[in-house]
């Protein structure tokens, strides 16, 4: 048993889970925290939080302050709500540029006004040099639920549609690029954006019931998600690793790093089970937004194995995709 | 013009107030926001976050953990609304002890429990090492009004009593002390503490409308709150060195420190703004409850001179206060 906190904790795999499960779920623990989704959910309203400690703070596609609206909207609309208002909080290191501060809050504005939403109270709190990097965002949020469908990781059943919203990994492999200390050369930008829309439309085309879960792809990227899901759901996730769009510039920048492109986080994907009687319908809705038109159905819900993710490779093998492990790309979000 | 951040723009005085004004509200502007209460009201809901960075994480009375569910809890009371939903963000420094983090988890659990609130969604971010102070917690809060009172900083008026609900200063001074960095002996706890259910007798017990403004005294003290309600409401506020609740070893402490109690903050104290028709029932109401049991009535509202508070000193002199400026008492939530 891990006695401090390594950077693996805050990776969104294994190390994570385990720690939330360990410490803030034993602690917290009730009917609205236990599934451990998104954000929870509480009579007709959705609520939810991210921090962001995002290193650098400007990077191409966006900025740490669209990043934590992007990121707050996006774990609401995972639970099928509607975007309403956000928190903004501030943790500032003394020397911070305010001109840097204008930035993001310009950006966090943009966002916000993009999505519909409204920032609707903050706080700002000051530490001594050395004692935080410049700023950590963190952003709350309240989202109404319009919308009889209660989407769940546990409700994942076999025959249902694995879809991914779009390309994988472009947000992680950005911003290790965007530190500068690779020398590697590839025209990538953060996919950072907010699904809202694309999940309404999803949720409006297909029937009420039939869009089982949605879970944006963030750290620990598609693997861990979909890990996460058949645990969660005690089904077999069986996806194809010829499907699954990944540019052919994350797929290069991945394996000079040696990380598997599953494994990277987007800021702006998400994955969908549907039930196969509303798959194709998922998949056109999808594709009828910019931010979903290079959906996939890129695997199935099985019964078997229970709770494990199987990956068919370009090779024609199969085997298990585990949770992510470790740290590959610390703060990219 | 200011270009970087200092530690005053966290002390939540004068530079906060311009800093927020300037870049947060400039950027974020709409009606939810603009009155710059404690929390956020929308519709039926009142919505708050803060941010806590408190050194040392542990001190007399508590520690981060309860700071940060009370201090969340409070900025809901002061809307007036009851506190139902909180989120708890972490952000941690690689290395900080588990045991720490539980210790921690626990007593917001604790705080949780006390006040009738469930700590629904979270999240845990880590930053390598010397990069944080070990743990910082971001909490959010959703609370109901069940009350058709309004409050607001703007509505108080001329003839309406001053209340503070205990004796100030305890928080601030306790964590000084318990950095242990002064030769000061004194026999203080932090006086965190959720001040849900004194709100709610205090409004059981005043007609509609009769309590004006609720508003913790927490960063910037007890001079700063009242400088924000004087300027919101466009009245002077009168306020009696004398009558104000200041423990000895409170006064003793500032004295050696050089600092006036009026500017240090409490976590568990409020000033309330109450129609005189309903001032006597408001202390009745407040005496009824452990928190509030040294609550007085410290001043008016009076009309002139608008915006500025004065307080009568003890010597019989009348002089104006300010808000806060500058930082005496750096990291103190
Ligand atoms: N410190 C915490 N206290 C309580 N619950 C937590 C905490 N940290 C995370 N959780 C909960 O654990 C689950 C997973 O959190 P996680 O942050 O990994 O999800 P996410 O926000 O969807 O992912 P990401 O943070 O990568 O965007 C969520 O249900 C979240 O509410
Ligand atoms: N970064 C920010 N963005 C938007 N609004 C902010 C920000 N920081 C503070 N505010 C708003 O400014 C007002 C004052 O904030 P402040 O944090 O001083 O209040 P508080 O939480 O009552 O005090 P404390 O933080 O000392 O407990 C609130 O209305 C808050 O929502
Ligand atoms: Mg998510
Ligand atoms: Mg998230
Ligand atoms: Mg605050
Ligand atoms: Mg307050
Ligand atoms: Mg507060
Ligand atoms: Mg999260």
């Amino acid at each position: 048993r891990e006695e401090h906190i390594t950077l693996a904790h805050g990776a969104g795999g294994k190390a994570t889970h385990t720690l939330i499960e360990g410490v803030f779920l034993e602690s917290f623990r009730n009917p609205a925290l236990e599934p451990l989704e998104d954000g929870a959910v509480i009579d007709e309203m959705a609520f939810t939080t991210d921090s962001f400690v995002v290193t650098p703070l400007f990077f191409p596609g966006g900025d740490i302050g669209d990043l934590a609206v992007n990121g707050t909207i996006n774990d609401l609309a995972m639970c099928g709500a509607r975007p309403r208002y956000l928190s903004a909080g501030f943790i500032l290191e003394e020397g911070f540029p305010i001109a840097h501060l204008r930035r993001i809050a310009a950006s966090m504005a943009a966002a916000a006004e993009a999505a519909g939403v409204h920032i609707v109270t903050g706080d700002t709190k000051v530490v001594e040099r050395g004692k935080a990097d410049g700023c950590y965002v963190v952003t709350a949020g309240v989202g109404t639920l319009e919308r009889p469908t209660r989407l769940s990781a546990a409700a994942a059943q076999p025959g249902d549609a694995v879809i991914v919203s779009g390309p994988i990994g472009e947000h992680g492999i950005t911003i290790m690029l965007a530190r500068g200390e690779l020398d590697i050369q590839a025209d990538l930008t953060s996919d950072t954006a907010p699904l809202n829309e694309l999940t309404a439309r999803l949720l409006d085309a297909c029937a009420d019931g039939d869009v089982r879960c949605l879970r944006d792809a963030t750290r620990g990227g598609v693997a861990t998600v979909l890990n996460e899901i058949a645990e969660a759901s005690k089904a077999a996730i069986i996806v194809n690793e010829d499907i699954i769009p990944v540019r052919p510039d994350v797929r290069g920048a991945c394996e000079l790093l040696g990380i598997d492109p599953l494994y990277v986080a987007c800021e702006g994907r998400m994955i969908a089970i549907v039930a196969q009687a509303s798959a194709e319908a998922a998949l056109t809705a999808l594709h009828s937004h910019p931010l979903g038109r290079e959906a996939a159905i890129v695997g199935r819900v099985n019964d078997d194995p229970p709770g494990l993710v199987l990956l068919k490779t370009a090779f024609g093998g199969t085997r298990i995709v585990d949770m992510l492990v470790g740290d590959p790309l610390p703060r990219i979000c």
